[in-house]
């Protein structure tokens, strides 16, 4: 590169081409079939430029482009004035895919994801809670992999792997440092999936993956300042603040659910006393509602169904996990004043069931400045946030370089 | 500015000259006297320019030079290779200041900051804590910022003044939301300080003015990950998150001091209950201690002086503070997984005499992986890292626009 001045540098062609690429298939990617003319607007780029870089894509099997059949009157880009028809880009979901999996305290979720994020075919697995072998789990990915891998067709390519983990993950090398909940520490998970699909595997935070998968495509699109809730047996936070990922000195920021709020609570797994999720996670809402330890989300929604039709210890349990979930939430609101709270896996539900009693809880504890233009949703995509921030994580490399990593891939 | 592809412009000359010299003003600002030889390295500007830029800084009043005598020998620059002697720019510290101010719950403090950051005059006055009304506080900074005025000599300029706030500042516009521990809400303080003063006033939360000054020239220099407390009769945190600050939404984040850690607690004067505030704040301190209230950091330091010497109510008030100081650092490292907390204010006169109890409680109620790397520091500038973020806020605009501003304020 030619140093101009101190900082600034002049790009070579084949980086900008490069750049140019990846921004294209990020595009698409990302917002779905585009016509030429609104990449044209939304890359800056003149139309052949956009119509090379097109053919390159497509020349690579990662996009095709059909007919618009008609003028792209939406467009502002302005390039089809003439009334020539647009062309569509479109993402090559089936040809290019990516295995996406969700470790859950309760379940293990794994999914082939057609680039564009869409779930092209998933397997769901529930478990008990409790401490687990981490290599019975990884022989299990292995197995449910090898499953979707022969579904794909000979045609098209996986990109990668991706798996989210409920706990506290050292990004560069996959070492899950601390999953409380399952009794992991220092577990070299994506050594072990490496070994077991015979491909790399990626792996991050579910929470991290959560709030990357709702501003890239979801409830978050264009909020900067976001957090996601992923409350299963932990509660687990992503955070998005000026529109940045919150990583932390190592990539550890967001346990939330490690807050102290009740010091003279209920013991953690984590060896403290009184967290938020002593309070808000499932297996005290299990406890106060009589049931059996480590039921998962579907006994979540049994037990708020049970509450909505009448069973006071079933709804007596609502209100206390909804009543912590909106002091634990003000909490969050206090230190991160963010645009939205995206409230995610179980506390979704309950959310959803007592939405009255945890916004009066948080209103108590909220400081006004904060609380006033703070906004409360439901993730877009329920119970698969953390899977779809997966897939993302996978198509990663294939989206920072799409020539080199198809052929690579293809090699 | 001419496009020369998507998102990436030529800068013109001018732009060029200006943004080198604000790197240059700042840089000497922020590190004090430097040799051009050092000046070259750092900014990747050759000798010649660094000689033009020096001479228009010194032109318009900003820094001046003396001959270092003899070679610059640390230089990594090599320029003075030949053994000529170095140039050594320093910032006119005497003739441009900037008047800061530190607005407590029970104390203010003005003072006169010449650049470099260097305190050249203040005035400290004491208050009694409690709901005060805003145009007296105003009056009363009018009054002494009067005194400092008179005190510079008449070849001397005031670049501004900038105010710390222990309370939620609307940054834009200075409006300051809400300070629970002074009963304040919706006050305009910038407006009300610059009739009183003469000029702009631009107002920062003391925790965010903390954590910067300590970042720019303090104890957190080079630490990306890093959150200053400022710990009086409330707690905020100023956090700053790979390398930048944190803001929120409407700037409003940080404020830890209201994160509920004991909801059976003390009601807190932001109208919810049981605030880490309520339990490690100063007025939790004298309640134990059984002083009265509202004694500000002198009575903190009268309590650790008698606990020390044998006082057992006050031994058992600090151990009280401590611990609960304690928990709520481990809240905030499992959230925020810092590489540094700086204690400051009173909380850092808490720190200094009972470490081993503020250890011992974070130490049980943090997550191993964020607390492994994790250093709790004093403040490099003990009380005044608000007072010096104060200045670093009133500097801001010359050391954007070195010339500009020079020219605007001598005109």
């Amino acid at each position: 590169m030619t140093v101009l001045h101190g900082g600034l540098r002049a790009a070579r062609p084949e980086d900008v081409r490069r750049g140019n690429l990846s921004t294209l298939l990020t595009h698409v990617h990302v917002n779905g079939p585009t016509s030429r003319s609104r990449l044209t607007a939304a890359l800056s780029l003149n139309r052949s430029t956009i119509g090379a870089l097109t053919s390159e894509l497509v020349g690579a099997g990662l996009v095709r482009e059909v007919s618009g059949g008609r003028p792209d009157r939406s467009s502002t880009g302005g390039a089809d004035a003439g009334g020539r028809p647009s062309y569509i880009v479109m993402p090559e979901t089936d040809r290019v895919q990516a295995l996406a999996i969700d470790v859950g305290v309760t379940h293990l979720t794994v999914a082939r994801v057609g680039l564009g994020g869409v779930v092209l075919s998933r397997r769901d697995i529930p478990y008990r809670r409790g401490p687990r072998r981490v290599r019975d789990v990884a022989r299990s990915i292995g197995q449910v992999a090898g499953e979707l891998l022969r579904e794909m067709g000979a045609a098209s390519t996986c990109a990668g792997a991706g798996a989210a983990v409920p706990g506290i993950v050292r990004v560069p090398d996959g070492l899950v440092r601390q999953v409380p909940n399952m009794g992991w520490v220092d577990v070299p998970l994506a050594e072990l999936l490496s070994v077991e699909l015979g491909m790399p595997v990626a792996i991050g935070n579910d929470a991290d993956l959560g709030v990357l998968a709702e501003h890239v495509r979801g409830a978050a699109v264009d909020v900067d300042d976001v957090i996601y809730l992923a409350g299963h047996s932990g509660i687990g936070a992503g955070v998005f603040t000026s529109g940045r990922p919150l990583v932390g000195h190592n990539g550890y920021a967001g346990e939330v659910g490690h807050v102290v709020v009740n010091p003279d609570g209920i013991e953690c797994h984590c060896g403290s006393r009184g967290c938020w999720e002593t309070e808000s996670g499932e297996e005290r809402f299990f406890e106060l509602a009589g049931r059996p330890p480590g039921g998962g989300l579907a006994c979540v929604r049994e037990i708020v169904a049970a509450a909505a039709s009448g069973d006071t210890v079933a709804a007596r349990a609502l209100t206390h996990v909804a009543t912590w979930l909106g002091v634990g939430v003000a909490s969050v609101v206090n230190v991160f004043n963010p645009e939205a709270v995206i409230v995610g896996g179980a506390l979704g539900e309950i959310y959803a069931a007592a939405a009255p009693t945890v916004l009066a809880a948080l209103d108590a504890a909220a400081l006004h400045p904060p609380r006033e233009q703070l906004r409360l949703l439901q993730p877009a995509f329920g119970i698969d946030s953390s899977l779809l921030g997966a897939a993302e994580l996978a198509f990663t490399p294939l989206l920072a370089d799409p020539l080199f990593e198809m052929s690579r891939l293809t090699a």
